[in-house]
């Protein structure tokens, strides 16, 4: 069985380790919260000294960290220690171009890499049912596959280096607008006097419909299950739409794309977040709006 | 049989009027347009001298008219002509201000009202296919199902007077939106090198899912049937997206609703209007985000 | 000396028509509220028992109403009271297809019309030192400027009928938007570790300078004479630039201008309002964007 | 006379450099581009091979580059080249992170350092009228001082290092938004038949007073002095107020700032430059709204 050195051990890595060790692999994680590493330990997993010491006796490397920089930090503080041909695996959401860069550092080391930045929240990460967006070459792919699916249910090849943090971006991009137009559109129907059922009635059967509404409806009712229903207890927190849509921004002002709507939806999430919003589900944002 | 007036004989008006004359009801038009009696007539239509000798002989009256202050002229003019009890049906797409006046006006004069705009094009006009969103009474509304199912495949009541409006304005914003998101999705992918399909093929099934993308896709080969693989013919013109999302501007300005990605939506449209494309399909904003 | 009949005694209303008193005229006013004609009569200003009366008594006809609608109410109700060539002067600020509408409404009945609305706020309505922006013929404004100049500093005659509200309107929006921006460049600043001193020091003798900055600076310090030195108390409240942007917008809709920074002010001056900011100085969204 | 070296010598760096070999300075050049240093010759710079060796017999060091990846490039190759106590200004626009970042590479190796960007476009930088907003410890601005007074007429103390940046940045997003703004008022004033100079005359002189319409007025007429007046020939490119809109975007998005206007400002100067107008000036955009 593959051993796994697995870096990253928060909220999403501890539950997508615990799935690996279910799996019967062995796995070397490291992380430096103390909290963190008694889940780990607690989940099965051997507490490495550092992310090297880990990385040394792995096959495969799952990196889970908050961002670019340290994503890199990892790649350039490990790459020595791994042996050759070694598949790192990074599920970190980061920008693009930072992601490239990893690639790079390790195409240089003679290792193999994919980008594979998931979807599913906590929720996902613990029933072992994640989407994996993945941006590499079809050999890192290939050898990675068996791996993500202990961890989840949807595993999609989308190009090359890079390609899976694009996909997870832009469709997060996507997420975070239609989201904020179907809590509009409630605010307005509560104004015009057209209840929630009638317009979801309508909506959710003809060209407005969308995931943010049919699945993940904004107000209590109309879909039993949505945080709305639930003191808009995340779920997916505002901070972490907040994050996506900057992410986003920062890689069409990189890139040269224009995105008026995905700019203002990045605006609307950070004065919602400025004004104390950051911890609840980010479907919440409809509240914000209604000046409730 | 119903005998039915229809006011209003335009690119809408005459298919529909055309399926209710095939379902074995008379029916008595009149428009200011002689291009448009023409059509009727050929379609079987009776063509009345004015609007108030249409509905004279008449027991239900449709209205499909350009703007709210045509429909209440119309109403003005010929409430004094319709037999107590006659059901109006304005089917026309108008504000809701408006839409309450003709109902107030009805209600005055002792006639039923329902309104009742339609969505689904010329195409669901032609075929019979188009959806109805009504407001006004459970009495309306039961006394109108007949006529529209005659029309249309999807009749919904959503509330009582103006709500049909309501819903097909906050409808139409949430699509006008989430089209755009979707467009900018695209226009960020081919920026970072992730190719149309693999978006596709991502966000389809994911929460980035929307009817603009996995119905009506803005760009050519995910979706074989859409305006982008036939060169943005309309579909939808982008003049008609315009005017539906002013309509939801001006209906939140005069209920006090906040709907700012709505607004910028409806100032998008109005700029790729300015710069030439009113009649293209409103999914070819892509190419004017893209710089093509 | 002329006799003026002044129709909307509110909080702009009584100050000027007390500046007209003392200048000599016989000033016939009316209200709906009874406190507003309790101040009126103190201040020298006969009150008539309805709008009729006291413009069947007056050369010139002064009007300051809270929107289009009641203007136009106004018009028709008194039009046949006026005197053939009686001057109306409409102060209020509404929108500019209301505004036309009433000059016809004059027009049609031999009088002679002149939007004429106003900038100063009720510290320059007391003080005499309001601008007018006016819209009308010739003889119009040649026939307003004696009467105006009674109340206000700078009188501006813009063009035709509507001109005046039209040159506010448009002056109005270039405020709202340019003191959102003024705002965020402080906010910005603070992030950034710049001192709000030294950003006013650049900026108002560059080219970011402009009157929200220079002349009422958001924070407190720079300008001690702005509203935010004194506890964002109005000065010019909130809800009443959110009242003028969507003016703006409304003209911008109905005339098909393209007016992005406008719409998006409008909606965050909506949103403030939403979020408790209506009583507020506007420039008090400082606070909100800050997330203070 | 104080020796300067002088790394990047193009469009701005050029003049500047001229301007400090005007007032007698050796000035020592170094630029990748041939054509420049033809250039800087001609103007009496001595030409060096690399910016070591310039950087080796001066006192003082300026840079003027595009970027701040430029810049700490630079900065990492001549720190070891430099005396201790070298004068180090830098003069490019770049984001505050890699200008602190600049600072604190020279402090590590015993160099004063000064973020010192400009406006004035290249116009200033040939008259010798640039402003220059600087950032750095009181020593290092009083050092620079002098030089800067060869190359400009306003030298401002914003703060420590980084301040010049934020300054400039926070300024030019004031700009970009007001910019806008004059223009769609214009906008919105044709369509209502207001005529610009009527706009001009209220505007300038009241609350929506701003740089952009009383000194950079962005339709022909008003000011006769303007590139409105001289067929959009820059002036200040449309592709450079983006450059720095998107400075400004960045600088908020790293230090969580709240600019919904400075956000959708950028994305309507990158929509006008996808749509073709980067060499415009920047006021063009009016053309671009207008539909013109």
């Amino acid at each position: 069985m593959t051993t796994i050195a697995f870096i990253g051990l928060g909220n999403m890595g501890n539950p997508m380790a615990a799935n690996l060790v279910k799996a019967g692999h062995d796995v070397l994680g490291f992380d430096l919260v103390p909290e963190n590493l008694k889940t780990a330990r607690a989940n099965g997993v051997t507490v490495m000294a550092d992310a090297a010491a880990a990385v040394k006796g792995a096959d495969v490397v799952v990196t889970m960290l908050p961002a670019g920089k340290h994503v890199l930090s990892v790649y350039e503080q490990v790459n020595g220690a791994a042996k050759k041909g070694t598949l790192f695996i990074d599920s970190s959401t980061i920008d693009v171009d930072s992601s490239r860069k990893a690639h790079a550092l390790a195409a240089h080391a003679g290792l193999l890499a994919l980008d594979a930045p998931v979807s599913g929240g906590v929720g996902g990460a613990a029933a072992g049912t994640l989407t994996f967006m993945c941006g590499g070459s079809a050999e890192a792919f290939a050898a990675a596959t068996p791996m993500l699916e202990k961890m989840g249910k949807k595993i999609v090849h989308c190009g090359e280096a890079g390609a899976g943090q694009a996909a997870k971006i832009c469709n997060n991009m996507i997420l975070g607008v239609s989201m904020i137009a179907v809590c509009e559109g409630f605010a307005l129907a509560e104004k015009l006097g057209l209840s929630y059922q009638a317009l979801f009635d309508v909506a959710s059967t003809a060209s407005g419909q969308c995931w943010s509404l049919t699945t993940y409806c904004p107000v209590p009712g109309p879909v039993p299950t949505s945080p709305a229903n639930n003191g808009y207890k995340p779920g997916f927190a505002a901070s972490l739409m907040l994050k996506d849509l900057m992410l986003a921004q920062e890689a069409a002002r990189s890139s040269g794309a224009v995105t008026p709507l995905g700019a203002e939806a990045a605006q609307l999430y950070a004065l919602f977040n400025a004004q104390g919003g950051a911890a609840k589900d980010f479907s919440g944002i409809v509240e914000f709006l209604r000046g409730a």
